[in-house]
């Protein structure tokens, strides 16, 4: 398909062909956005760079904009809150075909389509390499918020859904993982975990539902957040945030069917712990309303483990065994290591 | 001074550090931010490259902070809104000295305390070319906004400032433009003018003032915006956006004292109305009110020209003549030109 270059058609000329994408009112310095009454505004942002994040190889330009926006939706899934939308900084090279810059904006318009929110400002320059930095706004209620730091001994720890598909997926992208002997249907499975990320929304409507019910303050007594940096990271976090311990029980690790024949136990727990980028949320929640998160989800939502007032986060054969093996932050993807 | 690399220290320290200049709650998935009573949130976000809008030559790291921060403060202040605080994306190179994230994050930090604000969040990833996309919350009343598409024939121009001295100083910095001849204290004011903008807040605060003793309604008889990208190209959108046209008087121009005298009096007139970056704002208002505003604000604070019911934006040497110089966009800094 022949497409003019950003050169060609000039930073102009690139606006006005954005502006369809935009909410009415984006063009003048700022746009003004009103919150439904007794609400806040909830922010969280991300940069997302070429070769990093995402690379021709690993992802088509719609599923880039679609991830992030997906990324930082669910950081406002994570913390109980709807999508307002988000704003777009784009740091493109000159020689950026135009049907990159739009396939983005329709994977990104896709997604806030599916889970409410606009595009509501952006910025373009030229850079080097593709850089977008993406802020999603969205609104929620401090008493329906959900914090990281409010876990409490005796809990149950849920993962809403597999993790380690994000990882794997990039494996076969990347050609680290042969496609030899995994069936077509799961390898889409995995590509898409990784391309096509889904913040857990759902997780929260029911969570949100399920406390009313149970007459259980959300800000106070359930801790949560996404598991952007992996299902070790995040129950580390949430951890060493509430000061208590956790047990993770090896056989309730959320390992996707047919990993393990793929790469072997060893490499799928890895992957399951420490892959990375699965969005989904790691909530520590009272065994009741657990078990009714549980059943009202289904899917692959699961309680993983426990948390414990001790200090040990580990992974264990049982609930309450000693001496389990520590889960570890080193292992986490950190930038500059 | 002797600073360990971003790579000597990891992700997980680097953000630690990071951690005293962030407002508290940051670290959780995302920020719940309260609004004033009957305040709606105003968005605007910028993504700044080095090599394209600093570098080592033109800017210490303290002033890219404060200049990421002013550029993203400017355009609250044209809409009118007073400042909540911002999100910082940081994607730099791993040999990246951590003194440069630190010193960029006290002058984001010395903008915010300078103007209000908080640093409301951030992410931090690694890539070939600086990069940092910075978005602004603030606070405003939909009934205090300003647009730029109010404007109406029979209105003066107002600029709030000097044009081009932030230009005048980028050339001092890159050598473009020697010093020999120019009064220290003029190469210092125009570099300050580069590397310090300053949002004007303090007009927006007259303006509102003025308004209320005069019964104007802001959000429908007023138009603004900032002038990043040069005074004509501020002049043009407005105009443009609101359907009227405009004289602009060129013995009134902004031109900075000495720029004349320095570069040649067509150099100064070009960089007085396309060198952009100035960060001033351009305001048509009636000429009560513009007169008004001039005195109260004093400095260079000046009524440019008019607004007309013709169609042409053009520069004239004196009001109500015909056949004047029309300004264009074309000579404004555009991106992938």
């Amino acid at each position: 398909m022949h497409s003019p270059r950003l050169a060609d058609l000039g930073e102009l000329e690139v606006l006005r062909r954005l502006q369809p994408f935009c909410a009415k009112g984006v063009g003048d310095d700022a746009l003004l956005l009103s919150l439904p009454p007794e609400m806040d505004v909830v922010v969280t942002t991300d940069i997302l760079v070429e070769d990093v994040h995402f690379s021709e190889q690993t992802m088509p330009p719609r599923a880039v904009g679609w991830r992030a926006a997906a990324v930082n939706l669910s950081d406002l899934a994570a913390m109980g809150a709807q999508p307002l939308g988000l704003t777009v900084g784009a740091a493109l090279p000159a020689e950026t075909p135009w049907h990159w810059l739009e396939e983005v904006y329709q994977g990104l318009q896709a997604c806030l389509n599916t889970y409410g929110g606009r595009i509501l400002g952006g910025d373009l320059t030229r850079s080097a390499v593709k850089t977008l930095g993406i802020t999603a706004l969205g609104a929620g209620r401090p008493s329906q918020t959900l914090y990281r730091y409010q876990a409490q001994p005796q809990q149950a720890i849920i993962a809403t859904g597999l993790h380690g598909a994000s990882r794997a997926g990039l494996a076969l992208l990347t050609g680290e993982l042969a496609p030899k002997n995994i069936a077509t249907p799961t390898q889409r499975q995995w590509i898409a975990a990784h391309q096509y990320p889904t913040p857990r929304f759902d997780a929260i409507s029911i969570l949100q539902a399920l406390a009313r019910d149970h007459n259980i303050a959300l800000a106070h007594e359930i801790a949560c957040m996404d598991s952007s940096d992996g299902l070790a990271n995040a129950v580390i976090q949430l951890c060493q945030q509430s000061g208590v311990g956790a047990q993770i029980v090896r056989s309730q690790l959320p390992i996707p069917p047919g990993l393990v024949t793929a790469v072997g136990r060893d490499q799928a727990e890895t992957w399951t712990l420490y892959g990375g980028e699965d969005f989904e949320l790691v909530i520590c929640v009272t065994r009741t309303m657990a078990s009714a998160l549980v059943t009202q989800m289904g899917g692959h939502c699961a309680i993983i483990g426990q948390t414990t007032n001790h200090q040990e986060i580990e992974l264990v054969e049982n609930l309450d065994d000693t001496g389990g093996l520590p889960l570890t932050l080193a292992q986490s993807y950190q930038h500059f290591s």
